[in-house]
């Protein structure tokens, strides 16, 4: 059992709460046993479990790769306000790669929060594949994990040029769709093509004017009500589920 | 200008953090400029106007009611990780009441940023009232007026017994909607009518079972992908722009 902070094992998971070392290492950390059992159910490799002293290990891990630590050392590891005892180390690069015909392109938005719901809500619409574009917030930051509630392992998430992406969609067959509120058309007015990539962009900014200009259309969400604005996840579900319906 | 913390106003003003004083006194705060225009262009009764020293007064406010802090004393009312320097006491009583054809109940909803983003949402889709049932989060509070960006001021929200309000909609020749998996057609199946009021439930139990036997209509949005569930705003945002479409 570890007991101590000072731990070699114990600093090299804490650096994980970094970009940096997560590149480097190619691994992320991941909390909490709803998480932890999507991974396995994905066959994500889990190549460390970090357990507190008193809580269950999970019958189908390997032993050789738990660590049990004390209450104290756990919450040194754990980013969350009520750390849940177990936490994993997850290699990123046995994500899932294979998509279908739903993709969405993300341009440049900023909060965890909201890439993680997007994600989310792009595996309830039966999209397959993310594509995150320059200035995207880091995928494997805590928060964004955490909000992806498990989708991060369902789909094809890709950190991209979007110019690359979306001119790979075009020869494709793919119809781009961008978001923007000037010279767009109601989105409730396009018949959706059967395969369709959607354009989402920056909370403050939108999307950049160079996707506008290389896509096939420009779409809105009309404001009926006083709201200037709609929260970027709650546009990327209502234009998701026009698409899949 | 006010410049200790421990000014009898300031204490007063910090009072309104919690929801007892804003019940008791029947106002809350809000900060920031964008916020405090709403207010004013929605005929808010603003009863007082704290200022940051340096920080502008907008011309329209009558100078009777303006106090000026120092940067220390607005932190210390601020409840936000970067104050703006200005914040307002706003009065309950002056909110919109009159509604149209698509009211939104909430059942139980927690979380303070997706009870303002849905508040938010429900404006953009032009509904035009929200009734929040009993073990809502409280609508004063300061991250729920932050994340409703202004609408807070656009619609009728009241806060009241859902068995009464269900009963007058339908009374009235409103069709009423319920959320729930168990038991329901696919929400885009299902045509609106032209009164239509839908019922949101809480994050983790969904929408209760009396409210659901009350119901003209039982709804799910369909998980075409591995995602368990969509996160309440997301629904929210996807129902109201079907009904509104």
């Amino acid at each position: 059992m570890i007991t101590s902070i000072q731990n070699k094992f114990v600093k090299e998971w804490k650096k994980l709460h970094k970009k940096k070392y997560r590149q480097e290492s190619g691994t992320f950390l991941i909390e909490g046993e709803h998480m932890i059992e999507e991974a396995y159910e994905t066959d994500q490799l889990i190549t460390t479990l970090i357990v507190q002293e008193g809580k269950e290990v999970p019958a189908w891990m390997d032993e050789e790769y738990v660590y049990i630590v004390t209450e104290n050392v756990f919450k040194e590891i754990s980013q969350t306000e009520a750390p849940q005892g177990i936490a994993a180390i997850v290699n990123m690069g046995s994500m899932k790669q294979e998509h279908n015909n739903y993709v969405l392109l993300i341009d440049a938005v900023q909060d965890p929060g909201n890439l993680g719901t997007i994600i989310r809500t792009a595996d309830a619409a039966g999209f397959s594949k993310v594509v995150l574009g320059e200035g995207t917030v880091d995928l494997y930051n805590d928060k964004v994990v955490r909000a992806t509630q498990g989708s991060i392992f369902h789909l094809a998430i890709e950190q991209r040029d979007l110019n690359e992406a979306i001119t790979n969609l075009q020869t494709d067959g793919f119809s781009v769709w961008a978001t923007t509120l000037r010279r767009a058309k109601n989105y409730a007015e396009i018949e959706p093509t059967n395969k369709t990539a959607i354009i989402l962009g920056n909370e403050g900014r939108g999307v950049q004017q160079k996707w506008l200009d290389m896509a096939d259309e420009l779409v809105k969400i009309p404001m009926y009500g006083k709201a200037e604005s709609l929260n970027v996840g709650i546009a990327a579900g209502i234009l998701m589920y026009h698409i899949r319906k």
